[in-house]
This record gives structure tokens, sequence and C-alpha cells, in this order.
């Protein structure tokens, strides 16, 4: 695996939770807090990555994430670039590397990483200059470290705690890069309670999500707990052994206010989105008083602004000089 | 009808000009007037807006409405962020605004939409936060405000009065926002001889534009006018009842030097862009001394630069205070 | 041909090197020079085009390229839009400049060209404002003026001359404005051994690169060479006359560590990218101690901030003043 903490134990590149200590999240979350402002309340203006260069490679489209890592770089003062790029998948790797020395020689200083393919945010890391960073934003079903990061931070200003928390997660977590890193996240902090609530054809492979608990059946799932973290039912799942389709999903699977009312009285609910309303979560949940989606976004821009400036300032005396 | 106004009647959205009154239109132009400047002079470096988010949020492209909103924005120090959204027709509504919902999360100001559908802009700006705007750049058929207000903003260049002129819309009507905005802005200012200049099929239905003149005949039409308004006729016209394939709708319909000096001496052209030379207008005509078309682009700019300080710089003391 | 100097002498346009005299592509190398630093070392801030804004106009994709102009006139301080153009082919010319008339209406100040057909940036040249300046940022296979200069750079840092320096072009060079601004460049910077090597198919007419001299043997062709320049070969070749398809090409044409050797020892290897590894280019080489494909990108940056703070800041006392 590769190291994402510098010698001196400062932050390099942000690839996954997995390997970091519950103080190294902390710290992230704590950075990112300072970031939180209320909606409509105009910024501080900053240029702590004034003259640094952020630039989004993305080889699957997300507008959504793309503008969340776009405007955490420029409130900060970075310019950044951003380039979707079509790449064959013949000589992918090659040419995912002849991008990146690309842009690396075009004085690139952070490059944010979304692929669908595993293995891809490593591959750059291992290869990039010292001074570069490499950031993941969403690889292939493994991982998403700063959707885990923003959750964590979401739970912890409604919860103010993670001990003695019972956290569902709900939905197609085998394929989920969200429910990964959550569950990195989650665990490092010291949630015990963490349950895996879905369909079998959508449980993760027996070997994963050590100490989680497996429930197939929503009621049952969600009873009693503090947090439920909606995942997204991507279309191309219906079909699939036990999956059924839209609507018999929303009947078996879906998150209706009935069901929420199963869960502890004040448990938020929460979603990495895009929804499908009405099939893995109804509107009246969605917008309703106990759904916390909108801080998710929010928290958003605030993790991708710590994790930016962790990773950009901590690096040399001649740029955290100007910091 | 939304209210576009906020209590203390500063202008909050932008979605028409309908509901506008003569004195709202002139604080806009008076204020665009002030963005104006000559070609190759560099302009005053504002800051008015810094620390703001303006995102252009289109569902049709429009690359020249998109690049002069975020000029405009970019020019007062706001951050932009450019989203083309392709939205299935099924829920879209709902899509729309999760969509929405997301940038507001993501600290977004105000909102450009660009929509081919009615309604569009109208249904964002009921469901936006209080300190959010919506700014429509083009919706349907049916407006397109920041076009009605440069027209009418180069006309009173040329003309410094608005009462006693008379002004022709030829073309494509029936299908025009670029024709709607045209119309509730001359109107509120004073234009009381207003023709409308089409064929039959291209007129607007008989109740709408209100005390216009319809004349089926653009020699007739446009006879001792001060302005004409040319309109971008689509292709996928051709071929309806009574409008005749390209040539053949220049001859019958084309603006030509020659109709052209059927106007008042010194009147001006204009066009919304892009252009069709050669069917609705003749390069001559689009090329000549008449033609005004490129200080509507110009004037573009500097329209948007005052609608988007106007929605931003009032909203509140947090911000007024910066601005 | 355009003239592409102000009256003054002062650089307008840069279209082309081929008109360049050696003091003036001198000059622009030694701006180009101040403006490269070092890897991983945060610039000064500049505000040198504040102010000014430049368009990119791409009607054929390239990212690599349209990312350098835009990070270059970000880093001096200019607005920057992005446009990727599809202009039909009837009327593309007006089309063109309808584009352009509307650009430069909304205070662009420099035109970024990028065109698959001859003409383009010289047509848009002869139809701007005086204020307004073009830049080729490759034309068909006739120019690519910056890329020329930045070649001519990154032998320079590495040769500290060139007088009396052997260079070989190798590939396809026919199809080719790379090979066509570097033999412009190295020509009027006092190259003498210039050698074109390639298969007959490949070649460019003989009235072409006057004085080069003409090889069909990559083995004979690099001998005692100080500089290798690859091109890119397009798949779409394979298959013309004499010119194998992918292995075959590589065995008979591709550069190799056993070819270079045939060089003068501390001969560099530079390609305009991307690359076809394994095609024109092995990895060994490509990654290799003697080449500078990186140190090309990085001066690509450099010669692009020098070629727009020339004809951008030259232009009048009004922009001069203040840069």
């Amino acid at each position: 695996m590769t190291e994402q903490l510098r010698p001196d134990g400062s932050l390099r590149h942000l690839l996954t939770l997995e390997s970091l200590t519950r103080a190294q999240i902390e710290r992230l979350l704590d950075r990112s807090q300072t970031f939180v402002r209320p909606l409509g309340e105009r910024p501080p203006l900053s240029a702590a990555l004034a003259g640094l260069t952020v630039a989004n490679l993305f080889t699957e489209p997300s507008t959504r994430t793309r503008v969340s890592f776009e405007l955490a770089a420029k409130r900060l003062g970075a310019e950044v670039v951003n380039l979707e790029v079509q790449l064959s998948s013949r000589a992918k790797g090659e040419s995912m590397l002849d991008t990146v020395y690309t842009l690396q020689a075009l004085h690139v200083d952070a490059l944010v990483i979304r692929d669908a393919e595993a293995g891809v945010p490593e591959l750059v890391a291992n290869h990039v200059a010292p001074h570069v960073s490499v950031l993941s934003a969403g690889e292939a079903h493994v991982s998403h470290p700063t959707q885990g990061l923003l959750d964590a931070l979401t739970i912890y200003q409604r919860k103010q705690r993670f001990a003695g928390l019972a956290v569902a997660i709900v939905g197609d977590i085998r394929h989920s890069r969200v429910a990964r890193s959550a569950w990195h996240a989650l665990r490092a902090l010291g949630v015990t309670d963490l349950r895996l609530v879905a369909p079998a054809a959508l449980m993760p492979a027996a070997e994963e999500f050590e100490g989680a608990t497996r429930v197939r059946s929503i009621a049952k799932g969600i009873e009693g707990v503090d947090v439920v973290m909606m995942l997204r039912i991507q279309k191309e799942r219906f079909g699939d052994a036990d999956v059924p389709d839209g609507d018999k999903y929303f009947a078996t699977w879906g998150l209706t206010p009935e069901r929420l009312a199963l869960a502890r009285p004040g448990a938020i609910v929460m979603h990495p989105q895009p929804m499908n309303r009405g099939v893995e979560i109804s509107s009246e949940v969605a917008d309703g008083p106990q759904s916390v989606i909108r801080d998710q976004v929010r928290n958003g821009v605030a993790v991708r602004m710590a994790v930016l400036a962790e990773v950009l300032t901590a690096r040399s005396g001649a740029v955290s000089a100007r910091a």
C-alpha cells in the first residue's frame, strides 16, 4: 500500500482512510470544522494556496464532486484546471501516467483523481514527484476518502460523539466506495455498532467490513440506530439475483417515514447523492426534518478545503512560508 | 408569479421583465451603463463580489451567453462554476431541484439558469434559500430578461430616448423569448409604435403582445422605423405552413440594404445572434454602418454585471458591508 | 501573409515563426527563460495581465495545449474562458468570424486558436480589432509556433548553442505542424545540419524544408546527431503506401536504446506528445536519462507566458501603464 504520510508525519496523499489513525482522522475533522460556515455568509478571503495549482482529472463524470473540489481549491486561492479524460482501455495505465507527468510538468501541485478502475489513484501516487499530492475523488468500489470524512463530520456535528452510536448502512453496500470509506472512518473513530443492511446480492464479501453486523431486513436493520446512511442503488443492479426492480425495491428496501420511526428518536438520515427518490428513499424522508443530506454537501467543501490545505501547506518550507 | 423583489424593494431574482416597473428597468439600465467601456480599454479591477460564487447551470448549450455571464461575474471578483447538465425528462423537476440544493449547499450565491422548458427558472426560484438569487439566461420561448435589457440599453445609447420611437421586430416572433423580453422592456419604457413583422405561421397568438401592430410584409413593417430587431430563424421552422426554406425565406423576409432603406435614415439594426447570414439577414446589413449587433454583445456583459451586482450586493448587511 | 508585428516593431500576433528574425525569436526565448522555474517551487504572483481576458477557442480537442495556455494566462493574472466550438463546414469561416467578433465585443484581448484547417488563425487575425492579438495553438499541418519555441528553448537549455548542432526530426514529417515550426525556429537560430528522417510516404513535398537533408533510414538519420525530435504517428497513417502498421513501424522506425546509441553521446530526445509508446518510441527511451520530454512541457508554459506578456503588454499606453 502506498505510504500516505511524509517522513515528518504530515499528510501527503489521501487515497484511502483505511490506514489513518483515529488521531489523524480527528485532526482532519477538526480542521474541516474550521472551514464550515453558515449558508449565506460570505467567507473570509484566503490566499493560503495562492500560486498553487490543483487539477481535477476525472475519467468518470461527476459534476457534483468536481465542483466541490473546484470550489474548495478556489476558495483557498489556488488555480484549478478541469480535465475530463477518456482513456482507451488498452495502455490505460501508461496514458494516465503520461497525462500525469504532463500535468506535473505544468506545475500542478495536487491531482484530484476519480476513476472507475481500482488502483489508479495509487498508481499515480506511486509515480509523481515528491512535491506533488494525489487525492482520490472516488476509486471504483474501493474508496472515496473525502466522502468518508464528510460523513463522519456530519455525524459528529449532530451527535457530538462516536462512541456508543449505532449506525446502519443500507442498500448496495457491495459496490459502494462510500460505504467502505464510511466504515474505515467510523471504525477508527470508535463506532462499534455498525450494521450492513441489504439483500444478499448487495452484501459485501464475507471477509470485508470486519466487525460489522449483517442484517437482511431494513426494519430490523435500522431499529434503534442513531444514524441511517442510505446508498444509491444503480439501476443496472435491478434484475440481479434477489434485487427487485424500482417499485418493488422501494417496497422492500426503501426508507419511508414508517421505517425511519423504528430508529432512535432524533436519528439522522444521510445519502451521498444523487438520490433515486421513490427507489431507495422517499421524498418525505429525504426532505424531512431528520435529513442531513444538504449538511453533507456543505461539509464536503469544508473537508476538501481542509485536505487540500493539509497536503499542500505542509509540504515544504518554501510553501508553508507564504501560507 | 414568483416575487422578484425582496421586502425592501431590492431585486432578488431576474426571471422576467414582465413585472418590472419603468423605474426599476431604468435603474438597471443606468447601472449597466456604468459598466460599459470602450473596447480595448483595460477595466478597473473590482472585488465587489469577492468571496461569492455564481453557478451557470445550463441544460441547453449556449456558449455565447454562458461566457457573457461568466466574464461578468469574474470581472466583479466572483468565483464561477459552469455546469452543463443533461436531465432526463422523467423526474426532471426533482433532479433539477436536487442539483440546485447541492449547489446551494456548496455556497453558491447566484444560479444562472438556461432551460428549454417553460417554468424551470421559476420552479428553482421558488425553492432556493432566502440568500440565493436566480437569474434566467433564457427560458423556453418565454423570457430572456438580460437580453431584453441589453436590447433596450443598445437602443437608448443610439437614440437617447424611447418615447416616440418606432420599433419593428422581424422574424420568428412566435417562438422567440428575445422578442417577448424586448416587448416587456420597450413597453415599460414607453415605446408605443411596436410592430411585429412575420409570416402568419411565425406570429404569436392573438392575445400576446398587447398593443403591438402586426404586419405581414417586411417592406411595410419596417417603413419609417427607428429600430429593426431581427430574430434568428431556426432551420426546423422551414416547411411549416407558410415559412419557405432558406433562400426563399431570404427573398421574402430577409433584411437587405434595399429593404433597410425603407426605415428612417439612421435606423439601427439589431440581432441577438447567432445569425443565419443569407437567411434572415444579409451580410451587407449585418456588417454595415447601421448594425449595432456588436454593441449588443458588449452591452450584454455590462447588463449582466449590473444585474449580478444588483441582486448580490443588496441582499444582506453581511454582504453589502464588504461590497 | 499577415503582418505579425505592430508598426513599432512589437509582436502583435503569433501565427507562425516563419517570418520572425533570429533576434525576435531570441528575444522570445530570453523572456520565456525568465518564466522557467523548478518543479515544486511556488511561483511569484503576477498581476501583469490583471483585467485582461484570454479566450481559448479550440475547434479540435487538445486538453494538453489548452491547459498549458490556460495556466500561462492565469499565472499572469488574466481571466481565461475556454470554448470548444463545433463549426459546421458550410459557412465555417463566417461562423468563426461571428464567434470572434462576439468574443471581441465581450472584451477578450487575446484569442488562442486551434483549428484543423489551414488559414483559420490568419483569417481571424485579419479581422480582429487593432487591440486584439491572435495566437495560434496549432493550425492544420502548417504551424504550431509556441511548440517551435518550446522546442528551441529546450534544446538551448541543454546545449547552450544552436550553431554546429545536428538535429534529426523523425517520423510523420509530412503531416506535422510541429516539424514545420521547429524547422522555422532552428533555421533562424543557425542550425545547419537538420535531417528529415522518414519513410517516403511521410516525407514532406520536395519544395518544403529547404536546406534540410532527407534520410530514409532511422539508423543513418540519427547517426551523430545532438538532438532527436520524434513525432507522433497517427494511427490513420498505417496502411499508407510504405507505412507499416504499429509493431512493424516500431521495428523499422521506432526509437530504441540501440538506435539512440548511434547519436552523439549526450544527445537529447524530444517528443511533442501524446506518445504512442511501442510505436514511434520505446518506453525505455521516453523515460530514460536522455529524454527531455517533460522539460518540453514545463517550457511550454513558460513560452506561452512570454508570448502572452509580449503581445498584451506592449499594445498601448493604457495597458502597459499598469503592467
